[in-house]
């Protein structure tokens, strides 16, 4: 309990507030299996022959549990395209990427696919025997072999995640093993985080018994983790995050406020509606406008949105070699 | 905001409950062309030269948006297996199945495949073909051909929802359309159903900003739409409710409740940590513990539990012909 009063504490330091998150955290399961691939990933794309750009890019919504044995959390909205489709234009660009996603969100290269590929692009040719349907067999073929060329080639690294604890803490970790090779990582913040938890401490172990009329649910802020991230996790990375809003007035203010207050590099703007045809990229110089080609066949913004990122990366790492 | 304060005051009755979820609901999307579909399914199996047991199995939980363009909800857990593994052996019964399950949950007939079956069951062959991997060969053929006899023999009819709204609202016109089946329908409850929500005309239009501290979030009761079901939607059909907890001292108490309060037939209780090996059939006359039978392949505990729902359903149709 102890740990959430600190965290009510209004003049608390982001550094107490940021202990008493990780304190309050469930520990993370096979982190040690996870920080091995992490390892090995960074060393094979860092070997001077073959030193590559490392991305970590993050996709889909955390979840906020309100019981200890989850049965009911808060979630956030976030099919994952965003971070599915940008992976595929890193890939292309020459990064190696850490895909640090949602479980069950979109994945690289399936964008295409139906909710439930399986059941929707096979059929049956008898009794025992299945083939792609004709309208998907492109479709099907391409998000097999480029997402096992890149898996197997040692380009992608896919790393899940469901609660906000998992989230965070992996988060740490891959910016810890990608210290090393400094300027080089980029972090690109696409996933939709958790604003509210309920520090773990604080949850009722059992579900929560639906006896009374009304549920009131108090949840305090998550500390702002991207200020941490920036500051101490990865002071060298270049790190760009996104603002999703609804109301397209208040957009580019609150866009503008994330780059100062959490010193990022570039915050890509984004309205609900128009999310997959345009976005602003915002950066201490200027605001750019990003839409995506409709006369081109990869016309995602996704694709003019990375070729500016990664010009920009480019200018930052020879500026950080001055 | 009416809807709400009506839903506030405790001395309401629950039609009025029930009239304010609704009014208060958005319109469900493609509602005329999911009627077409369940009267037709139904009429299929109503054939008198081939009139089979309907069964509506729920699946998977619902979701309760805090927004209404929606970026944040309260969801509640259910990978949606027990409704999956269900439906498999209603089919094998004889029962033709219509399938209310949350998108993106487990699938009739993929339990045993990987989360993303795709991915993870195929390889590439070359630069351009693409094969099962032999581990998951037969599991792959089984699903896509056993799913797809299911569904193109019309025993098989899914629908699927995220919010409660929707839940809801498909499930009274799922009881409707059942309505003429009278004692040959079934209604198998699996679903995890939100038991709050924030009544839409409540809800903020955009995203809630992250400013303050403390996110206090105050949700309403659902209403008990079992009783409605029971009494109101389907007075004749066989009605099994589920009750989950993690908290196995008060399941059996709880699971009792339920049945003398909403006149289910049967409540299957069932503890967060052991529901895949035992469950507790519990009806008016008696507690039933059924159990997987480790020594056979099909071991799955719902295996028992459809045979004996199923002669339980047989004796309450013998029962409503005298």
């Amino acid at each position: 309990m102890d740990a959430a009063k600190g965290l009510e504490a209004p003049g608390e330091t982001l550094e107490a507030q940021v202990k008493a998150f990780f304190d309050s955290a469930p520990p993370l399961q096979n982190s040690d299996e996870i920080t091995q691939k992490l390892n090995q990933f960074i060393q094979r794309n860092s070997s001077p022959s073959s030193a590559r750009r490392v991305v970590c890019v993050t996709s889909g919504g955390t979840t906020a549990p309100l019981e200890q044995r989850c049965v009911r959390y808060v979630d956030n909205f976030s099919s994952g395209h965003r971070g599915a489709t940008s992976t595929e234009y890193f890939l292309k660009a020459g990064y190696a990427v850490i895909f640090l996603y949602r479980r069950r969100s979109f994945q690289p290269f399936c964008r295409s696919l139906p909710d439930d590929p399986l059941l929707e692009c096979f059929k049956p040719t008898n009794e025992s025997n299945i083939q792609v349907c004709e309208a998907y067999s492109e479709a099907v073929k391409r998000a097999i072999v480029d997402h096992h060329t890149a898996v197997a080639g040692g380009l992608l690294l896919k790393l899940p995640f469901s609660t906000i604890f998992e989230y965070l803490q992996m988060l740490q970790m891959i910016a810890m093993s990608m210290r090393c090779i400094g300027p080089r990582a980029m972090f690109y913040l696409a996933a939709a985080v958790s604003d509210y938890y309920v520090p773990w401490k604080d949850m009722v172990e059992h579900k929560i018994q639906s006896g009374s009329h009304l549920l009131d649910v108090k949840l305090v802020q998550v500390p702002k983790m991207l200020s941490v991230l920036r500051q101490d996790w990865a002071p060298l990375a270049f790190c760009i995050s996104f603002k999703l809003e609804t109301d397209s007035n208040i957009l580019l203010n609150k866009a503008g406020g994330a780059l100062e207050k959490y010193k990022m590099h570039a915050v890509v703007a984004n309205e609900l509606n128009t999310r997959k045809e345009q976005v602003v990229v915002v950066t201490s110089a200027e605001k750019v406008t990003v839409q995506c080609d409709k006369s081109r066949s990869d016309n995602d913004v996704e694709n003019p949105l990375i070729k500016l990122l990664s010009e920009k990366h480019a200018t930052y790492i020879e500026d950080s070699g001055r």
